[in-house]
């Protein structure tokens, strides 16, 4: 059976926290460095807003992911982060759409 | 700036919620309908295994993400959903590893 382009897409997330996570340490979950090297890496449309860069920002973010408390963000506990990265791609999804309505529309 | 692969991951799965929201009704959000076609469309592995294309599975599922039981999914409603399709993945994910590992070393 071929994957689909959904299937691709949630694979290639799923691939690219084993792939920081397997950096250092245990190989099955994310350190405070990984996770900063994965968003810095990944996601710089996210990082790029909102003082997001400020480690202060990504200690946060680790520290409130990090259920159980014991200093590794495990991919149960990485849900909590690919929420947030989700929902701040659907707002861009949705700037870009009117972007691109209004350049058609010559509103600009 | 060029999109990086999880950046077009996450867009992906996103334009598919919207492609599927804008056949009928309300644009943004998911009917019992449009759910079940995105599902068996989009997430094939997911559908065919323990029961899933069973109507009921799809209407108990589509019923727990409708958390303000407006009889329709928004975006921030399927996230639900979608933190079951990555877990699911997940699984998947380390069963095709451990299925090319057991081959690479003649294990079957």
């Amino acid at each position: 059976m071929t994957d689909t382009r959904v299937e691709e897409s949630l694979f290639q997330i799923i691939h690219c926290y084993h792939e920081y996570a397997a950096r250092e340490g245990d190989a099955e979950t994310l350190s405070l460095e990984e996770l900063k090297a994965l968003l810095m890496d990944n996601v710089p449309r996210f990082m790029e807003t909102l003082g997001r860069k400020e480690p202060y920002y990504i200690t946060q973010l680790f520290r409130a992911a990090d259920k159980n408390q014991d200093n590794q963000i495990c991919f149960e506990e990485f849900l909590y982060i690919l929420g947030k990265l989700v929902k701040d791609y659907h707002l861009q999804y949705h700037r870009q759409l009117c972007a691109h309505y209004c350049t058609q529309h010559s509103l600009y």
